[in-house]
């Protein structure tokens, strides 16, 4: 059974918001941060597709460019492959970056910001049975957070909110991790978490926080269709304000002698659980 | 519908396996390998509580001992916090090591092999619906090994099977992010994946492959009680071999525009699907 612990939000005009025309546009209009690059196969060839993306400088070896031959052909972006060998590519990446021949230059994605979440995925697919944006409550691991990227874009989360603070950047470890997952799920960054959920709230969602003290299982709450799901850090989990501001809790049935899961295993399955 | 690929194998006397009477006595039977440093507060403490991991010598910060305190006191093997700075843990641990204060150098565990997997898990709760073996075919980054024995401990699977080549050896970096798991799922090294297999199916267990390309999803199979989830690696997932030897092909419902989850994400899906 369901535990309501804040007042439901009056429904209001802002239930539908405005949609953006486009995210290039939004790219032109809020510049921002220096270039980063972006590497492996997946995650270079997600970059190209992505009309938001400016890319810069584009290294392949020979083989990395015959696996993403048809993403280097169909980018909308006028960008040449560079012919390089794996040390090149070495050279200009972290130490023991796993870039499988392939690294792009390019310009972080540009800020967004809540209005510009979209009702359904993007990707083309039928849209899912509900509408779940993911606020992650402190996540600092950037493979986490790319993990997390990769299970949205894959069960179809309209979004991923990150406070602006306590947050991993958006790098390669991120865009790596998340499979082409950054390119697909529009990331938001916020300065106050905790108004943001009321934010979207205001809006019509409702906010789930996942917490191992929770009483009820995920599976075993009656939902809504416009869900927050909010995940706690990896250790300290939920913090007490963004627990204040969910209307539900819920944990994942899992045995005593595990505390908790990863933090991208428990969003993957719930997920699982509220999409698929 | 189950798409049967292999003839079920015959019941035979072996399926009830010979149990060993303690992992304590193997490991006496079986030295192995050179130590180990476990970091990170759960990996420790839980390997403190394993009485068949021999430790050798526990660094702590006054924090982390105040909070593994417990462990420290219960812990069925002699040894003695030694009292540290950060500085001085940070310096027996590869660089970069999130150990939060607790370090412990061990033995590796015993060797075990396929007459060593318990009927239920062993951490005293009820025994799950399913007895679900795992067999990570080439799973080769050891975060996501981790992560997957973290999601088998917290679901109740009885083992993890890895092929002693290709997969990463029992390290700091696989105990800190099973954060416990590695001392509550036996985990075990093959040097033949493929006839593993067959050897589980003669004793009443079935394989089931994960793939994207399979045609029915995880959760529209009529599975038995006995199950091998076999995983294959990132990237180029199932090898063909592997392949062949499973009874069941089955894949996780995403959407079109993602290849694959991660690893550790889909393992864990799968045992909710199958044990939660």
């Amino acid at each position: 059974m369901a535990r309501m612990k804040n007042r439901r939000p009056s429904k209001t005009a802002s239930d539908t918001p405005a949609r953006r025309p486009s995210r290039g546009r939004q790219n032109e209009r809020k510049g921002q941060g220096s270039d980063v690059w972006i590497y492996g196969l997946h995650a270079v060839a997600a970059a190209l597709m992505n009309p938001a993306r400016l890319p810069k400088r584009l290294l392949v070896t020979q083989e990395a460019g015959d696996a993403i031959a048809d993403q280097i052909d169909d980018t909308p972006h006028a960008i040449q492959a560079q012919l390089a060998d794996r040390r090149d590519i070495d050279a200009v990446l972290p130490m023991g970056s796993v870039h499988q021949g392939a690294a792009l230059l390019t310009q972080p994605l540009a800020d967004l910001d809540i209005s510009d979440i979209p009702e359904a995925p993007t990707d083309g697919a039928p849209a899912p049975k509900r509408q779940v944006i993911i606020a992650l409550d402190q996540v600092t691991d950037p493979h986490n957070v790319g993990a997390v990227l990769r299970s949205a874009a894959a069960f179809g989360a309209v979004a991923v909110i990150l406070p602006d603070r306590h947050s991993p950047e958006e790098t390669g470890t991120v865009a790596k991790s998340a499979c082409g997952g950054l390119e697909l799920v529009p990331t938001i960054r916020v300065t106050n978490f905790a108004r943001t959920l009321e934010a979207l709230k205001s809006k019509g969602f409702w906010c789930v926080g996942l917490d191992g003290s929770a009483s009820d299982n995920l599976s075993d709450l009656d939902l809504p269709d416009k869900l927050v799901l909010v995940m706690g850090a990896e250790g300290s989990g939920l913090r007490r304000l963004s627990h204040e501001h969910c209307d539900y809790m819920a944990k994942l049935p899992i045995r005593p002698a595990m505390e908790s899961l990863n933090v991208s295993n428990a969003l993957a399955i719930s997920l699982y659980e509220l999409l698929a």
